[in-house]
């Protein structure tokens, strides 16, 4: 007996039948003496399509206006999910972000929640209602509808279990958990029974997409326990939390991000302040900065390489242009051959010898590292995007137990 | 230089090319100086698309949750309006219900305003906006989207414009104005350039379906003068308002209503209080009685025969049958054969004849007249349905003069 809050996303509430599907799962939760408060995202292609017709009218359209449009596909999946609720003989109540107490800033269209007044989801609890709440928004000082922006529906999850002290944030998605690599591409990938909020963070930001980053950052905040689980299978997921049980397991993870582009400035004078003035330069128009390399040049200048988004690569290019202390030279850009790979896990800081198993499982496969970076859970390297699904297997079997 | 408020129906709305030719109405009556306030539904069958929806799900749903998903119909047409405005060069602010400042009682589907809050309206208007209000929406006293039910924008928008004091309210369709008849079937029908509320209400009553009764009902209490003219073509259509200048037209319009059921009691004892009982029963079901025939029987009994709506035909016999003095009495149902057809016109309670001339219009036609019934601005007719359209150009021509 306790307090669930469980999240369900956009193909999990596809269609009528998926949406019986989340109430049974649901009306099971209530019916073994849980009060259970749903959060739900808008159904399936709802987003996309609602997207798509206002571009048809304005593809310059206000954020606010934007913000209006898509809120109304979470009202559409609350509402009928209420009503399977209903259907299977238990008490529903669907609420808007607003309703539900959602307040956020005033940044339409990926707007942070700045308070939860559970003050409603509790009456409707105390009424026996199973409450089901629209993800992803919320209402700002101007009494205006704001989104969170995309995955914001795991956020909202985890700042009403936040908010009411839940006992547990389920997520259910269409993976059964998190792996220690995508099951599709890499065989003897295996499901963690658990993995902390800084692994799950490195993971997520590397490009496993099964958790929204900022909703790990919240619960790592306020210490929320999330389990990531399936709504297609009844089996235990994922449990994502502060400290885990010490497992065989080094490594918890291996990933790959192809959304990187490389971007090399040849013949970079040696003066001091220069890498400063690069830095400073792109961090100024918000250009996030992943690796930085710095070699040694010919006739005393040096290069220096560094790796971005693929979307900011152009951006960053016409920046660096613009510095008087890099005119004339060459800026080489390579945004479509390479990929990013990495391992995580929180142990590998205080055990020596991890990169150089990893560098040695790439070696074995013939694959060429470009760049390496390192943080204390994780290592990551810069390869040829040919490579990068033969890398993730290989590096993940060097450090991954085989269970099959 | 005014305050004018604009309502556009579903069909005004029904895709980008025309929610663009709405923005250009609208834009255009912003650049004459005036102040703006539109109220839009739902995108053309967005409604029926969601009831849809639901049923797949709950046929019995609850009617707050049917609320809830409905609402976001009017979400969507206000944000895609709002952004074609803004890609006209125009600032737009579209606003909920409950934005809007609209309080309803808690019928849910088929709520009633309680009061308009206009000040949000005021303030985007203080800040140079075009605003867009969602049409048939409301909030109750729980914090809970309530749903005005069909023809709701209708009323949203003359509350508005009356609680602003528009100089105008106009109701865009996809009809001109209002006809002295149905012109798809009458021939000589022509355009009213006036008409006062009480035809307008009559005409709505009777089947005509320019304007939702309601709403006409507020336009009269707060004198609110209602233009109803075409979103497809502009030039003037007709005005709703008070006193109308006299023309030389008597009745104001023609039309019928197929909605119709006869049920006869056959051999009714005629002693007294029995129409009470009658009637009173049906009352306090609900059921509405429109024309009541009372004639002479055999033996010292009765027989009475009213009309009510179709869809209350079946519930009206079962009502009936359970009172005792009716027991073993014949009671007859029509519910297929009947129409009615009528005319109105706020002048003719002054003129004598004017039933006469109906009538003899009938006669011309060979049309044979089953029930009578007249009020201080209508005259009804209850005819068979295989001459309807005959009768309602018959006694149109009689009367309307012809203009072609």
């Amino acid at each position: 007996m306790g307090l669930i809050v469980q999240k369900f996303g956009g193909s999990s509430v596809a269609n009528a039948e998926r949406v019986m599907n989340v109430a049974r799962i649901v009306t099971d939760t209530y019916a073994q003496g849980n009060d259970v408060v749903v959060v739900v995202s808008a159904q399936g292609d709802t987003t996309d399509d609602l997207i798509e017709k206002a571009k048809e009218i304005n593809p310059d359209a206000s954020k606010r206006e934007m913000d209006m449009l898509l809120a109304s596909g979470e009202q559409i999946s609350i509402a009928l999910l209420a009503m399977a609720i209903e259907k299977l003989g238990y008490r529903a109540c669907s609420l808007l972000g607003w309703q539900a107490g959602f307040s956020t800033n005033s940044v339409y269209g990926s707007a942070r929640i700045k308070k939860v007044n559970t003050e409603r989801i509790s009456l409707e609890l105390s009424k026996k209602n199973i409450v089901v709440v629209a993800g992803f928004q919320g209402l700002n000082k101007y009494d205006d509808l704001t989104t969170l922006g995309r995955g914001g529906s795991d956020t909202s999850a985890v700042a009403i279990a936040a908010a009411m002290h839940a006992d547990r944030c389920q997520i259910y998605t269409d993976v059964d958990g998190v792996y220690t690599a995508d099951p599709r591409k890499v065989k003897k990938a295996v499901k963690l029974n658990e993995i902390t909020y800084d692994e799950m963070l490195e993971l997520a930001t590397l490009g496993a997409q099964v958790l929204n980053n900022r909703s790990v950052e919240m619960a790592k905040k306020y210490n929320v326990v999330i389990e990531v689980l399936s709504s297609l299978e009844r089996k235990p997921g994922t449990f994502v939390k502060e400290t885990v049980k010490m497992e065989k397991m080094l490594v918890r993870g291996a990933t790959k991000d192809s959304n990187v582009a490389r971007i090399s400035i040849i013949g970079v004078p040696n003066v001091p302040g220069i890498a400063y003035k690069i830095f400073g330069k792109l961090a100024s128009k918000n250009i996030n900065i992943d690796i930085i390399l710095q070699s040694v040049g010919r006739n005393d200048t040096k290069d220096i390489t560094f790796t971005t988004s693929k979307d900011n690569a152009k951006l960053a290019v016409e920046v660096l242009q613009e510095l008087e202390v890099l005119s004339n030279l060459k800026i080489e850009v390579d945004a479509e051959t390479v990929t990013k790979v990495s391992i995580v896990g929180a142990g590998m800081e205080t055990h020596p010898g991890v990169a150089a198993k990893m560098f040695e499982a790439l070696f074995e496969n013939d694959i060429n590292i470009q760049m390496i970076s390192t943080s204390e859970i994780k290592i990551s390297v810069l390869i040829d995007s040919k490579d990068a699904d033969k890398a993730v297997e290989a590096v993940h079997d060097a450090f991954i137990p085989d269970e099959k």
